[in-house]
């Protein structure tokens, strides 16, 4: 039973079944970095300032393009952005959309983590918070949670939370499902819709993906790289398998709906489909997209291509569907 | 843009996130005989005949367990099998699952071709006609698409074809996809929903996983092996591309609800979520099932384990949404 399958060398072409945009990012290279990381908290913090240097002159050209407003503010403390589109359809106005950025837990701090937020705005024409939550080493898990659940206590009790969804990916997608999980634990309302994109589910290494797509999907690479050592320095000695670090473990009853994102290249394809299958063995509606030859995360990577198009048109009609007007 | 990844050769070990049934079909080697493959007519008959002689007993033992009846017939001259569960609802009492067999569209003639018709029989609750179609050399493309519409226009024309479900797996996948884009061409009725498995939606050799999951999938292994020198000596110098052969390419319009089934080490998974992404580009209603670590087919290959249980839980259960009453 134990017996593992040897696979031999390959060499994988770009597909020729998605668009020239989408070509471009699968024929990139393996990220630079994906294997290298920080020694001492200073080191991580130099380099989430530098995920925010490199991605400002980026999102400020999105933001221009997808003709999105952002606001910088606060909620009960905590750090946020309000994403705003051009216009709002009159069934929307009283929606809302609650943004976690991903990033291994360390990375794409203030408008970094904002792409998501101005696409799920542009694509879908809502109004979205992101929540800028505290990373190390300014604060360790469960820092990044609570603060989303700080942003969370505040909006759901302002009206109804039925008409509030929740979106991240990455650490983010983990991060959307743990705020469920604490919420029941609260007794806090559940949100009307979540759309947890690639996440990081469990990082406890366990998954297969984690095996078939090492060394293929070209952002994460190898669950022995970046993000994994990231995710370990956020947890900080706390036990990996804590359904709040890697919520595929927790107990997902009572979920609202949830719409799941991820591609056929993604080292988190097992994560994300895991969290599928649990979602629908209690029941719950759960949609599962696996986009062609996509690498982790990839169908956010360009806001002018069709896929990513197609991907925020999927989640903004689940959220049409699912959040009440 | 055309720089190919080259991916070091690995190790996959058997993934711990499945059944220890299902760690079994995932430890087993790579096929016997995935890529040798007869030369001659005589040799491809020899060989579906033998998958039919080794798999009655295990057809037999299989129905015992399910605690289904099989009976042989014709409808309008095509041979079929009749598989009733030992209880049929009040309210399925009406409805009717079309089943079309896999086996790249040379092998499983016979009871051989019966085990997914038994697993909806048993698992749905639903009374399921087998179409055990003509294959090569006793016919060529389009003779197994003929037969399957010869029973679906007699089925349809007797009652409310809404009430009519259409299951199959790998070439039965593509055969059902194919059923309905010949349905539209005849101007005959739609099925109420439509099962489509690990469909050999496109026999061209394109789509990611071709490449991703070559060596990876222990059934099909890739596509260089048996199933697409079958598929090109059952298409019989007919073009590859066309949409009665590669449904991918046909104009879904039209469909009714679809459910897709894969798994995450699937040589088809890029096959299958290319149909997926093409129905939800049309707006139908498509839903997506990836089974973690499963290769081609793995989802129906041991009725005694969970996962079998699982997939056809999801399949009986999206038919009873779909199909009218």
């Amino acid at each position: 039973m134990t017996v593992p399958l040897n696979v031999p060398a390959r060499s994988l072409p770009v597909p020729d079944t998605v668009s020239p945009g989408m070509q471009a990012l699968i024929a990139a290279p393996l990220r630079a970095g994906w294997n290298t990381f920080p020694t001492t908290p200073d080191g991580w913090r130099a380099l989430a300032e530098a995920s925010l240097a490199a991605a400002r002159p980026d999102v400020a050209a999105m933001a221009e393009r997808l003709r999105v407003t952002i606001e910088p503010g606060t909620i009960d403390g905590v750090r946020v952005h309000t994403v705003t589109p051009p216009s709002i359809a009159p069934e929307d106005r009283d929606r809302l959309i609650v943004q976690i950025h991903g990033g291994c837990y360390v990375l794409l701090p203030g408008e970094a983590g904002l792409p998501e937020a101005m696409l799920i705005a542009a694509f879908g024409g809502f109004k979205v918070v992101a929540v800028d939550y505290r990373m190390p080493p300014e604060a360790y898990f469960p820092a990044a949670l609570d603060d989303a659940m700080t942003v969370w206590k505040s909006l759901s009790s302002a009206g109804d939370a039925r008409r509030i969804g929740l979106i991240g990916t990455s650490a983010g997608g983990a991060l959307v499902l743990a705020m469920g999980l604490r919420a029941k634990r609260d007794g806090l309302p559940m949100p009307g819709a979540i759309a947890s994109g690639t996440p990081m589910s469990d990082i406890t290494k366990t998954g297969d993906s984690f095996h078939t797509n090492a060394m293929v999907d070209n952002v994460l690479v190898s669950t022995d790289g970046f993000c994994d050592a990231a995710a370990r320095f956020y947890a900080n000695g706390h036990d990996l398998r804590d359904p709040l670090l890697s919520p595929v473990y927790g107990d997902m009853a009572g979920f609202p709906p949830v719409i799941l994102t991820t591609g056929t290249r993604d080292l988190l394809l097992s994560n994300t489909v895991r969290v599928h299958r649990k979602l629908r063995a209690l029941g719950i509606v759960a949609d599962l997209h696996v986009y062609e030859g996509q690498s982790h995360a990839h169908y956010f990577r360009d806001d002018r291509i069709p896929e990513t198009a197609e991907a925020f048109g999927e989640i903004a009609s689940f959220f049409r569907t699912h959040l009440a007007a």
